[in-house]
């Protein structure tokens, strides 16, 4: 893969990027760089959300027997031909967990396994049931009301699919087999080293990011292996990159192009940095490399880059590895915007916008890296790099943090 | 509210239900009992998806000073009017933490106060910096690449509204304010009776009902409060159900027509059974009721009856008490269907369907009750009571459980 193998062209220090990766190169690297390692066995109540190893098979049929779907009584279709209101046929009451007599209705309950010789499931609808007798009012079709063993699933077929993350309903459907444990996906292992020093700048951006970042991870199906603090040079960063028990590794800060931006040049010491610039706003200042097989991301400082940088890089690298799909974890809805917005070509650019009357209102691709606009945002939307903006009333899909009920119906 | 003290029509069992409430009016009813009761104070780190009880004031005016938002050289903006890359203007370099003199830049990082007499920060791209001086080769303007104090917000002013659910860029804006605990609505404890005596068919719907509402009550941000197996008849499901130390009760199993079903009975004796049979399918044996200020919601037995009566009733009526948006917690896909559904007018169905090349392909409106199709399936579709279904084409809403990558762009 030369992709893997590319270094970042130069030390940005004091000058500036004279050269920034594509998002579609930087995406794709992290794609090349999410190779899910291994996978655990763990008890299926605590397993939602995580993806199974390998696909889950069936080990038996569903419905073991041929039972009820519904409440009523069990009998032989062929005996209910001709029923109707104005020719009630008779059958006398019998118990469901006998074989069935002719002429015979044994009352049952949705999931019980019919009596040997019944076909079909009538409902109270079309039954009026007197003390010994029922009179069937209507016909009911052979195999109504009744779900044949092996109808759901035949043992040895596929349960559920290793494609997703287990829902709630796969942990009640995993349970009715009466299997316990699963072999899932591992966490991956997420180190975050929040570099700076004891300044009060320094100090106020790690317990910005720190807090933010473990949230962030979380969410996306990883677990921290450590957040360090204040991590002051590129020796000190080198350091706690360079033998990481983790899967990942996520340094924030120092990435820019200030004289103390020291991440990129501790990457490439400690092991390979192969993107340093990425043509994004916020988040420009991102850098991708690895030590050994592990991939590292190095996140700006600023809270709205790394929150933007954490979102379109390092959570897609956890996300995949954690088996879940690599997309933002956002609504996407369609809509269009409210008023022009302006966009630099050649960059791609979140904006974070509100939605008022179903419109998109941009909030401004502001650079002042702080996080109250998007306390104010209800999403943003992502302007390619190929265009200069939108006009008033274009479409767009904004990337919804969350939904207001008005969106939906329900 | 005539629709709080309203009772359910009659005793169904061994009848079948004459009158079902329609599906709006059931919302109607869990929208009414949905009363969020008390708050609690909880530490900003574990405050993800939680809903404030106030909305959160800035303690602060951010930033609390002026400060560079980029990296590069502090200076006064009118002193380089005319500044070229063929009329270079020399600035001297200084200090940053001393007050700016007359034509001198001084090296800033971003994040960092400016010095007393600066006006604007320039980047490198338009500085030749040499040993003791850098050239300026381009203008600046007055406030470019700076924060004013109070820029972002101003101290007093609403940092976080209440309406929604914290995010984990929330808890990062919380705690650069110093801010360690917040004040949020207190999770509803939610109390799950599964009702069934020790038959194997009971057992079985137990052990899969169990395990699935539980991680649907934790998805939805409720506490389980107690999920008691095995209770058998209607003195026990009542006496389980009269003294909740919870915000809410369910009831799964024991809702429908049989002569067992003993859950509507129950409810009625013990409090009041508002509704009972909803024309929605699957879960149209559901009940609702309350037991003094408890609402409580009779779930039918069958897994994808309880599941789909869950999600519609139960979760709102969580969702609603957490502080949640009260729809349903799935993306909408808006897609058309690839072949024609046919459905029951009068009553609401939820068809199961999977995505193929982008449309809709129904799974069947299953009556069986069981989650083998939800496992196959990627989400649902809700057919309005008042349609047969939907002709092949028809755009139509999919709730999906979870979206493959190919339906986002990113």
């Amino acid at each position: 893969m030369t992709i893997a193998t590319q270094r970042a062209p130069r030390d940005v220090r004091g000058k500036g990027f004279a050269d920034r990766a594509s998002l579609d190169k930087a995406l794709e690297w992290i794609d090349c760089h999410s190779t899910i390692s291994d996978s655990e066995e763990i008890e299926v109540e605590g397993a939602v959300g995580r993806t199974l190893a390998h696909p889950l098979i069936s080990p038996a049929d569903a419905p073991p027997t041929d039972v009820a779907i519904r409440d009523g009584y069990a009998l032989r279709s062929c005996e209910t031909i001709g029923a109707g209101s104005y020719n009630p046929l008779p059958f006398c009451f019998q118990d469901c967990r006998a074989a069935l007599r002719p002429f015979a209705a044994a009352p049952i309950i949705s999931g019980t396994p019919l009596p040997q010789g019944s076909d079909a499931v009538a409902t109270f609808d079309v039954a009026n049931a007197g003390k010994t007798m029922v009179d069937l009012i209507g016909p009911v079709a052979q195999g109504e009301g009744i779900s044949h063993k092996g109808q759901e699933i035949r043992e040895g077929a596929v349960l559920i699919e290793d494609s997703r993350p287990l829902r709630a309903s796969d942990i009640g459907l995993i349970s009715s087999f009466g299997i316990e444990r699963v072999r899932v996906i591992r966490r991956p292992r997420v180190r975050i080293i929040l570099a700076g020093n004891k300044s009060d700048s320094d100090c106020k951006l790690a317990d910005t990011n720190g807090p933010m970042l473990r949230a962030l991870v979380v969410r996306d199906g990883g677990l921290i292996e450590i957040c360090k603090y204040g991590v002051a040079d590129h020796v000190e960063i080198a350091k706690w990159i360079a033998h990481p028990a983790a899967d990942v590794v996520l340094v924030c800060g120092r990435t820019g192009t200030g004289h103390d931006d020291q991440a990129p040049l501790a990457l490439d010491g400690a092991g390979t940095l192969s993107i340093h610039g990425i043509a994004v706003r916020p988040g420009d200042s991102t850098g991708m490399g690895s030590v050994g097989q592990v991939p590292v991301v190095l996140l700006p400082g600023a809270p709205l880059d790394c929150l933007c940088a954490y979102d379109l890089f390092a959570g897609r690298l956890i996300r995949n590895l954690s088996g879940r799909a690599s997309r933002l974890p956002y609504r996407v809805r369609r809509t269009t915007v409210a008023r022009k917005i302006v966009s630099s070509i050649g960059t791609a650019e979140l904006c974070r916008v509100r939605i008022v009357a179903g419109e998109a209102v941009p909030l401004g691709v502001a650079d002042s890296g702080s996080l109250t606009s998007v306390a104010r945002a209800d999403g943003f939307i992502l302007i390619p790099a190929t265009l200069e903006g939108y006009a008033t009333g274009a479409p767009v899909d904004v990337y919804t943090y969350d939904e207001a009920d008005e969106m939906t119906g329900l």
